[in-house]
């Protein structure tokens, strides 16, 4: 027999298009992990109530699909706070290289993940783009979680965490891929190049190459600074993005994160090419990169998604935070409060961050078919008092308002208690491995 | 006998310049409302601690001054996503100003300054000065929930909730303060003048005039929006700081707040004169009206508090929130990492909004002799782990991880439970405020 459960008496938010956006009081069917039916409680009459015997109650709660974060860096959770409001380069070179170099090897990506995916199921996260070195631990502690994630490793032109040699660097992402596609239904392995300045033409063909082969997603940071577009066209001759073009990387199945330094020529080329944009607003803020042209690449209906990048360059994980960031930073920019609408915004962490990462079939909605990655917000507390619609949800909501988190059916997180991991020991080995780096750096 | 309270094992933030700021394993003792001492754990012995039997153990907590927001108002929690995304005079000719002529009576304001209070406890601020209309209702609603205030009643030169006719603004005014004055040590009434674009000149003088008097402060919107220093040029051929310097209007018991659109000369003005800033870069940025010039406002020595705004343009009270968008936000305008940095942010939202808000010497510092304004902070959320600095509260921290409050030596917050006042009744009163609100516009 299937296994069904019930989900009855919340405020539902489907982020489906073909369907009513906002329930007011609602119900979803989940049978074996997929949702099989979203309506009005109305609609159904008591028998049909009563022959679901596992029943969720979700009254005083908003339902809605599982956030999407589509990029980070989970591991460097470790790094969170170690050193804030430093000239990028001295960032780089005095302490998040230093600090990768001492502390970064397969135990350390493993707990330091496992604390990222407690952190996101927590903040009502359910789907991750991770890309990090070691990255087979990453995607054992996602596995272990139940995070649904995309798990890239990276690649990068110089001596790298696991990868001393970096003639190596595409053999290492091979095995990766190789050793986790199709092993667990919640885990897809890809390939994150780390940017067009520190991969050379070859690596990045051939990382894209490879890519292809696997049938995996590309990621790579890109145009995230403006010092990065001046020292491509000193070398190149052109921007990041039409470099990337005539190298032929850029498609629908690679994710170009940031996109903050963008011309209108690149903007084009973005948008006929089909790649996904991941845009970092707190990063980007944070670590004075500048604001992206959102408002401009929304017009050329680009599909964009939400991402916290590392908790380096943030702290936090918590896409409910980057919403709100979003979705205020644009409209200051412009001197225009409608644009980037808390709307848009709600769809670049929902359907448009899967449809980013290839899985718009499998989530971002609550559309029957899909797969039951399903959140539930406390709409109880204070600061969500009183509730005249969604957009709230982008000003007001914080990660902290998640009480309930389902990932591909399952029941991960419960009244705010992770049922998958022991979050005690993950913060014990962290803290551990903090000392460990504070003593050594 | 005194009534004497110690709390022990916290990491101590004290936001005091003559003391150590960070104490990381740390004691306070509370004496009749006032904090009597503060120090290392491990300078004091076991007799020193069993001599006090109200012990409150801060384990894995954060222990600091309870936060300051220095502009807000209050009531306008009725007024939260109502209407988000819209352009300024839109917003507030069709939107705002209709419903607040319908909605707003002595009760709304009431209950909706009550949930306001709730909210801001549970994360985290212990002093707030408001500006609204009806403001007794708001002044009772804080008093009652033990939430420490300046209470300003609008002035304004329309007819207004409560004045009618304009004619008798300051009368009205006068009444309040006389009503308030030496009632209640939380609450100092004051003079809240909506802006120099809806007060006369006569009636901002009379206003400032009656604050002198009475010996308390005066508040002002200024400088707000791009088209408030146009249409102040165009009518007064200067500046809106230039123009109220020549009425007399600033000196150090003025607040000015936004303060988002400076000439060098305003800002000259401005520390001259010893004003106040009252900055709000949730709202600022939500109403695109612009980034202030916080970093040279800095460099010039003007004491800068944090504020959030009212719901209507934010849409919550949470100063950890503000606290991370005000850092990073002006660092993305200079594209520098280093301005405004995480410790002049925890300033304005400590010890800056206490002297902004003339209460230096009786909050916004862990300082013997201030009265007991503390918070304590659940430092064990995967978000707040590792720990390296207090740096991180500003990147990471939000008012949710708060789990107590204690409000002049009170304890009005412990666990997250509010103790002061009855949170189901508030939000029930604002539901069917709400509900009324929605059937009437």
């Amino acid at each position: 027999m299937k296994k069904k459960t019930l989900i009855i008496n919340g405020m539902i938010l489907t982020m489906d298009e073909l369907q009513e956006n906002l329930i007011h009081c609602g119900f979803i069917v989940i049978e074996d992990g997929n949702i099989q039916k979203v309506g009005k409680l109305s609609e159904v009459d008591s028998s049909f109530v009563n022959s679901i015997p596992d029943i969720i109650d979700a009254s005083g709660k908003l339902v809605m699909p599982g956030l999407i974060n589509t990029h980070t860096h989970a591991a460097m959770t470790l790094f969170r706070g170690l050193a804030d409001d430093i000239p990028l380069m001295t960032w780089l070179q005095n302490h998040i290289f230093p600090a990768e170099s001492k502390a970064v090897n397969p135990e350390m990506v493993y707990w330091c993940s496992k604390l990222a995916a407690a952190e996101m199921i927590l903040s009502g996260t359910t789907t991750v783009a991770d890309g990090y070195f070691h990255e087979g631990s990453a995607a054992e502690a996602f596995a272990e979680a139940g995070l649904r994630s995309v798990a890239a490793q990276g690649v990068i032109d110089f001596p790298a965490p696991g990868v001393p040699d970096p003639a190596y660097n595409i053999d290492k992402t091979e095995d990766f891929i190789e050793s986790w596609q199709g092993k667990n239904d919640l885990i897809s392995p890809a390939v994150f190049c780390h940017s067009p300045y520190t991969c050379s033409s070859e690596t990045l063909q051939k990382a894209k190459k490879l890519a292809n082969r696997m049938n995996t997603l590309f990621f790579i940071h890109l145009a995230e600074t403006k010092g990065e577009v001046e020292q491509t066209k000193a070398k190149h001759n052109t921007t990041p993005v039409q470099y990337l073009n005539s190298l032929g990387i850029l498609d629908e199945n690679t994710v170009c994160v940031h996109c903050v330094w963008l011309d209108e020529e690149d903007i084009k080329i973005i948008a006929q090419t089909g790649c996904g944009v991941s845009t970092c607003p707190d990063s980007n803020m944070k670590l004075a990169s500048g604001v992206a042209p959102l408002d401009q690449m929304l017009k050329g209906n680009i599909t964009i998604g939400l991402g916290t990048d590392g908790c380096a360059s943030n702290n936090t994980l918590d896409i409910f935070a980057a919403m709100d960031l979003c979705a205020k930073v644009h409209k200051v920019k412009k001197l225009d409060p409608t644009v980037v609408s808390a709307g848009e915004v709600l769809k670049m962490a929902t359907i448009d961050g899967a449809r980013v990462l290839g899985m718009k079939k499998i989530t971002g909605s609550l559309t029957p078919g899909k797969r039951a990655d399903i959140i539930m917000l406390d709409l109880q507390q204070p600061h969500m008092q009183p509730m005249y619609n969604a957009d709230n949800l982008v000003y007001a909501a914080r990660g902290s308002d998640i009480s309930t988190a389902i990932i591909d059916g399952n029941l991960v997180m419960k009244d705010r208690k992770i049922l998958t991991i022991d979050i005690e020991e993950i913060k014990e080995r962290v803290r551990s491995l903090s000392r460990d780096l504070t003593e050594t750096i």
